[in-house]
Parts: structure tokens; C-alpha cells; sequence
């Protein structure tokens, strides 16, 4: 079963992923994507036997078009319970109960959330939320997570279009500052600071890649990384999973029309993209706004990262937008 | 100039690196260590004139052994001030004031750290020890930070064995937050959380990989990464500037085994090596110990680590620690 346990120097919690795990004498020679795609493809169709028991699919024609299946080395599992262990002086932590699935985007192998048609990113995020539902559904279940890893910089291992959900049963530490940085400004202003970023992103223009009626594409203030773009709602909701059809509908236009910026500008970029959502016990706070975080992979955090924290981008947010807005899609 | 930015929703500090910021069009093609080494190397013996000018040196022969440089790119600019921007209604900036500067460990090209002898490390943390005392004196530094990336996956692009020194004018949240739970710590026990985990690892024994009279090195009990692997003293020590002599001797003989079996066992892994020490103007607290950190780049951080804060190790490690215990060096 796996682990989590929790630092005692920072209190962030690690996931010692024991169903994941190697010896350690494995770790010398890496498994790499191109290893992967010399082998058949689990996600292809014809080969649903080989991934574990499928909980959900979308179909068409009388065939799958997408489907959800649990992760074959789940870093969470649900047969695990929710037990906390604490181990004097210091040590705490609890077994690793979860959630841990994979959505398979599509049939195709080949395909790529760039160069989808709008129906099949509308399907795609349709899944998202309809997996969030149905997670938060298990009463043990305080977050869930809902992300893609594209490429193998950005993690990724398997190269059929796949994307994948985490539920887990504590709330991060870097959750829970975030909210505390929100409420304080709430307590402040009375407002979301999420809402008035984006309505300050807005006005001011120059970090703006590409707005519709409901949705804002933006290199945020403090870009992380190189490229880093948010799209946020204009309207007020903590939580992904209150999306409506109308509005998943719009996200999917949105979001096709920034993947593809992305992949022209920077030529088929690795990159993770997060689905950020409030904890499930405060889907109705006024303080949070659901958004969607693109971060391409492009350079490497090293040891001043690590030990600073603080992130060092070499492109200028300002730039990047310029570029994005200017990055012709004809 | 540099500029340092604040995210609003973590406060965390983020350094638009203006001096090392490509045009948009250039991230398309990333540079790769391989690229670096077609070239001739500007670390060299015979091509000093082709690096920032030089600002130290250890010497024997009449000539160089240890060499310490302006970093060409630097992520932070002691041109700059210190001055504080505020941009209603919540963005916060400074000019990007600080030191960059790159140590080049030896004129051996092929060299090592893991390879030298255990005087030429002697005169590495020496010259460690004497950059950070020499940028702590200017009293607008806050924190100097002293670490080495080995290798392509670790963030570095420059073959010749270097580390990297950068003093910031700001106390990043990360670290804070860090010496907060220290300081709950000690005020809970009137002891220094990081001297009783020393003290707790040692005695438990599981997890250590090795130790002297003076130092303790282990993997940490929620290790973030596969053989992430910390060096701390025996006796307590806020400041890494405050270590002698005959400690900086014994820390490379520590080092080297270290590192030794960390090359034997993974089979020369890239890693990334920090020296974690207090703020400057914190040196004689009580409730932070300066120790090593060393984390090789096995794993890829991913969209779950990115959304969550919460690393995935898919290593156990007491196996980690069993494993290089049990690696020899003969």
C-alpha cells in the first residue's frame, strides 16, 4: 500500500508511491517514452484488457471514445483506508487511500488535445467533470485533482493522448496557503482576489493572449515559468465541478484555440496542464476562482529553485503574450 | 536590470531574469549541454579572459586551482537597487539587486566532485564558506545561497565542474515557512526541530546512510525524491558561515563518500546539491541547523506535483538508505 507521509520541517506531505516503486537498484537505468512507444500501446483500441478494469467511458457509433480506467501504478489507492499513524517525536502520516484514474482522451494514438475538434475537447472536459463528480462523491475524498502531462520533459511516459485524476484524502499545504492568501484578501476587500486578477489582467491588457465572452487566456504578473498561461472565467465560481455545459462548451474553443498558439509558438512544447479547483468542502467559498494553469516544460528548475523557492523565468510575462497574441493560426 | 516580481496568490517571489531573457522566438530551440561542449569551454585553463571578470581565486603553482566568477547570465544584478515597486491593486516589485557568481571548482575539465581528491574538496567548501562571508557583508543581502547542478536533468548546460553562489535581498516565503515550523518547534520543546531529527535519525538508524564523528548523512523520512540524501552536523549551527576548519575538513571527507556512492550506486545520476544555512542576520538562532541536501534528478516533478505541492517518490527511503549503505567503494 502507499505512504503518505509528512515532512516535519515543512509539514507538505510526500506520497512514497510503494505501488510505483522500484528496487533501488532500478533507478540506474531510466524508463523513457521512446521505451514506451517500441512496445503496443495500452491505450489503443483493441488492447482494453491490458489496462486495469475500466469505471467509465463515452461512446459512439457503439465504440468507446474516450475512456477512464484506473492507473495501472496508482500513487494513491482505494483500497487503502484513511488511517493516521503518528510516530514520536515527529513523524506522521497515514496510509495512502485514493484515487488515481486515467483518462484516455481518445482512440487515436496519434491525436493531441491541439489538434482536436472542438466536440472532442468538449468531450474531454466533459469527462473531467464528470470524474470530478463522481470522486468528491466518496465522502474521504477532501481534493481532487484533475491534470495532463504532455511529453516527456513535462513527465509523461505514454504518448497516447491520456489525462489523469487524483483524488486524495488530506489537503496540500500549498493548497491551503493559497486560501490563506485569498481569505486574507477577501477579509480585506470583501472580493476574490482571483476574480479581481483577472479583471485587473483584463483592463491592463499587456499579459492578455485572447479573451471570449467568458473566459480570460493570460500570462499571469509573476510567470513561473516561460510561457506559463492561466484561463480563468470572468464569473465567480470556486469549483470546476459547477461548470455548467454552456460554459465547458466555451472552455473547450478557449482552450483549443490557446494549446494551439502554444504548439505554433513554441513548436509542440511539453507542457502540464492543471485543472485548479477548490478543496470539496468549500465549492461554495467566495474566495476562490476554478482556472486552468498551462505551464510548458521548457526550462529546468535547479538548485536554486530547490533551495530558495523562488523560481527563475527567463522570459519576460509581457513578451510572452505579445508573442501568443501575434502567433498566427492560419 | 533584473526584476523580482510577487505572485499575489502565494506570495512567493518569482525573478524575471531580464539579463538571461531570451527573445519569445528563441525558446523554440532549447540549448542543450551537448551544444555547450562542441564548443571550447570558457572554464578552461588559457581562456580566463572569456569569462565575467574574475573575483577570487585559490592558487597554487602560480597558478589557479579555484576560480570565482561573475555568472555571465546572472539571475540577480549587484548594479541594480533594492528599490520596491508597489502596482495597485496587488502586484509588488523590486529591481533585481542581488550577487550571481560561479565558482569553478578546478581547471580539470573531466573532473569531478566525486572524483577529486579530499583536498581539492577541502579548498571547494572553503571557497564556499569564503564567497558566502564575503557577500553576506554587503547589508543589503539577506540570504546567500550556495549550491551546484551536476548534469542536463539537474539544470546544467556547462560541462566543467562549477557550483553557483546567489545572494538575494529577500527571505523567499519558502524558507520562511520553513523557519516557522522550526521556531513552533522550538518553542513547543526548547529544542531545535532539525538537531532532533540528527538525533532521532541516528538513533533509528534505518534510514542512515553513513556517519562520522561529526555528521549524520541519511535520507530524510518523507523524502520528496528517490535518494534525496542530506549531510547535517552533530552540533548545533544555524550559519554554514560559521562552520571551522576542521569541520570543513571532515564535511569533505563526509561529502566524498557521499558522493561516491551515490555515483556508484545510480550510476553517475545527475543531482542538484544545496547548502541550506539561515539568514544572514539569523546566524546564531537557535532552531535552524545549516546541512547539505542532495537530490538527484531521477523522477519528473509533474502536473500532480505542480497542482498539489505534494511529490511523488516512488522510492522507499529505507531501501534508498540500505542500498548505499550497502554500495561499495572498493
Amino acid at each position: 500500500m502507499p505512504e503518505i507521509r509528512q515532512d516535519p520541517t515543512t509539514r507538505e506531505w510526500v506520497i512514497i508511491a510503494t505501488e510505483r516503486a522500484k528496487r533501488p537498484h532500478e533507478f540506474t537505468s531510466l524508463s523513457s517514452a521512446a521505451d514506451q512507444a517500441s512496445r503496443s500501446c495500452v491505450f489503443c483500441r483493441g488492447n482494453e484488457s491490458q489496462t486495469p478494469p475500466e469505471v467509465w467511458r463515452l461512446e459512439g457509433n457503439g465504440q468507446w471514445r474516450i475512456r477512464v480506467v484506473g492507473n495501472k501504478f496508482p500513487a494513491l489507492s482505494s483500497k487503502a483506508t484513511a488511517t493516521r499513524y503518528e510516530t514520536p517525536p515527529f513523524y506522521r502520516s497515514m496510509d495512502g487511500f485514493g484515487y488515481h484514474e486515467v483518462i484516455v482522451e481518445t482512440p487515436e494514438h496519434d491525436r493531441t488535445l491541439a489538434s482536436m475538434q472542438e466536440d472532442e475537447l468538449v468531450d474531454v472536459l466533459l469527462t473531467y467533470r464528470e470524474r470530478y463528480l463522481a470522486l468528491k462523491a466518496d465522502p474521504r475524498v477532501k481534493l481532487v485533482l484533475i491534470f495532463k502531462n504532455y511529453g516527456e520533459r513535462a513527465g509523461s511516459s505514454i504518448a497516447h493522448p491520456h489525462s489523469q485524476v487524483v483524488a486524495t484524502p488530506i489537503i496540500p499545504g500549498h493548497i491551503r496557503r493559497k486560501y490563506e492568501v485569498a481569505v486574507q484578501h477577501y477579509d480585506d476587500t470583501g472580493r476574490c482576489l482571483y476574480c479581481e486578477i483577472v479583471e485587473a489582467e483584463d483592463r491592463h491588457g499587456q499579459r492578455v493572449v485572447y479573451r471570449s465572452d467568458q473566459f480570460l487566456v493570460f500570462e499571469p504578473y509573476a510567470s513561473r515559468f516561460p510561457f506559463e498561461t492561466w484561463i480563468a472565467p470572468f464569473t465567480h465560481n470556486a469549483s470546476f465541478g459547477k461548470t455548467t455545459n454552456q460554459e465547458l462548451r466555451e472552455l473547450a474553443r478557449v482552450l483549443g484555440v490557446t494549446l494551439r498558439r502554444l504548439h505554433r509558438a513554441l513548436d509542440d512544447p511539453h507542457f502540464n496542464l492543471v485543472i485548479h479547483t477548490a478543496p470539496v468542502e468549500d465549492e461554495l467559498q467566495a474566495y476562490f476562482l476554478w482556472h486552468v494553469e498551462i505551464t510548458p516544460r521548457i526550462t529546468t528548475p535547479a538548485g536554486f529553485e530547490l533551495g530558495s523557492g523562488i523560481q527563475v523565468n527567463p522570459c519576460v510575462p509581457e513578451e510572452a503574450a505579445e508573442f501568443l497574441r501575434d502567433t498566427c493560426l492560419c
